[in-house]
């Protein structure tokens, strides 16, 4: 077979039975960054330590999208998570804002698609707030960074 | 200042008001793209005409995740969306597919942010379905591809 | 061609353009049945005259979830009603209950999914309220009454 | 009483309690059809085979709605549901399209309620997707197929 | 430091980590009044007993405002309540309507965010309702009666 | 009649027809506040300069919760929000914060009850927020401040 498993036998798209599964505690990491002109990284650096703050805003908006992560992507389960936490580094030599976000849950699935989807939302938000300033910035490297729990246990990214 | 809209003279993240601006015809596409392995770049081409159909999936993601942007990101206004298309193009040679959304509205702000997020959540459906073969996919080139409608009128992203 | 207008000519589905669409009035009816045992019956009748009011707990649930229509079903427009009401007809000789809901719109597309939503919800919502007493329910004759205003003008079903 | 479990002595709604009830592993199966003229049934039966496929959307629909349940009917518990599958029966001689819905959990309370809004989104959405070719359509017959779990056990619907 | 535990170290607003928190049998209950002119309390006095009964609509949304706590308050985590009621007294004296809210969990953090977004989507349905009569409707002493349950153990509320 | 104009004339709750209504520019402002113990009043003024910034994440929480009214309150339309803006002020004699919120619309009914919606989140949200430092906080004189536009015209609260 393919090996995608929200497919069943016949090719139809399915919400995978988690049901047997243990419910033991998982962790994921996500980053990604957003690409911006030198106004955008100017402004973002002075709001966070003046007014203004993107980032304070961008923040909040991932870790509610890692809360509704379930309503987004069609075959995800919903998953009561325990954690969420959402952080920022500054990258100046590539005028870039890296967001990186981390989804902890006691559960019987893990938590890739919500670490991923807090970090989305946020460098989605980022750039509502700057796109009067920046038309062409770019949201780049989105990927898991690491996850732990569940049968495949540990993972950690090999690119980064 | 700035230049910031979505923030007040004294720094405080507003709504902007829009409510003088005109309700004009405006339509908005963005783009990205996802990269993968060999396994889930067979799976995906498989499916799409045959069964698993992954991109089939991931397009009514998107669509429906557009209609939900103002949920999202918390400064957006709510809008009456009166189209979206998701695309799919396969790129074989960086082992990617791309994915744009085109979004249409008569409103009276635009809909970039719709159509970003119309890309955005296609392409980690298509990681979510794909993340048993690969857990090293990376979301790239996620930006505006064109915009028109509204004050600022015609906008196409010089980069592209 | 098949006529299925949510999907373009390759076969893909699409939130449909209607930004050419006129914004008119219009109007949709719908209703359809839940059949129930005589227990449940019973309880209903009662409960609308004195207390438990199932029906009054139902009606709500269906005003509101015409609102969410376009969250539910992938390709309907998000619209702004400006009018919903849920009614409901004793249909003693069948042990059922009737339920109707008109919604109205002055918008680019017409109502008939928000005013079946509604019809729907309403009737799930008698279900839950009454399952300890029968779990052999059923909900029967869903379908659009009437509808008015847009292109197509107007539409009673021959069937009723 | 009534029997009803909805109400408390003073005939007022609430979400029961379920606090003390066991956490089992709870399967719920619901169905319901869609009658349509010819024109929607052969649109479905090609668009399944080649383009426009109606059923892949509205399944996609059916399983998103299941996580939504406790939103949109006021009284059922929210619930971490760990499977959901929609499956589809061609009825030619009726010119109907069955579809079926199977919700596991592992709770406090059964998730009837959830298979049952599966289906009927399912079918709302196959009403949407075909309206343009037949505004007749009506759907019929839905109701509780099986459940197993909990106190009550197991209930397998004599009427089918 | 401040003492504010949904801060980190840096001032970061985080979901603060339950996960290795206890799995505990938690109540919450909380209370606040609307005060109305002569008019409105009429109404709602006459509607209980008779016909337009907002308090019945206004449990409703109390109740499915109390499941939907986690996505309206930013650091709340999602919960799977067991339980939610919400009740009334009328004050004659103070031409007010009394709301109470108990909400109940087996979880691994409270319940009293979801016990007062009950009371306070109550109060705000019964203000929606009746603000035709009166304009300067007030919400009032809106707060925390008692939790048990968790570390904290049991709490009442000593001004009341 | 009652003078309730959510209930028809049998008392049955309706979302009220306005679709004959003029589309106005309409304008609300409500307010409110939360009293407080000193730890959580030092706290809260430390972070608005320094770090913690509680009214921060509570001024996002209110102008998202804006948005979702229609939601929350089961007889509210829908409605297309042109600007939201939430605002505080520190009452040092009284121990407390006050949060007003002001909401624009051109549209067919007034924005009330979403500047109302807002100014309660908000200070929900403050709530959770400090709630580890202070379990008897009140929220207390919620209120609409004024309003225009619409048949109705101006409104300003004579008891402020």
């Amino acid at each position: 077979m393919s090996g995608l498993t929200h497919f069943d036998q016949a090719g139809k798209a399915i919400m995978v039975d988690v049901s047997e599964k243990q419910n033991t505690a998982r962790v994921a990491t996500a980053q990604g960054k957003i690409v911006v002109n030198e106004a955008v990284y100017k402004a973002i650096c002075e709001g966070s330590v003046k007014k203004g703050d993107v980032l304070g805003v961008a923040r909040i908006a991932g870790i509610m999208a890692a809360k509704r992560t379930s309503e987004l992507i069609p075959m995800c389960h919903p998953l009561l998570i325990t954690k969420c936490m959402v952080d920022f580094k500054m990258l100046p030599a590539e005028s870039a804002i890296e967001a990186s976000a981390t989804v902890k849950v006691n559960g019987q699935t893990g938590v890739e698609m919500e670490a991923l989807t807090a970090v989305n939302v946020t460098l989605l938000t980022i750039y509502d707030m700057c796109k009067a300033l920046d038309k062409t910035m770019q949201l780049q490297d989105i990927c898991l960074v690491q996850k732990s729990g569940g049968k495949s246990g540990e993972f950690v990214n090999p690119n980064l």
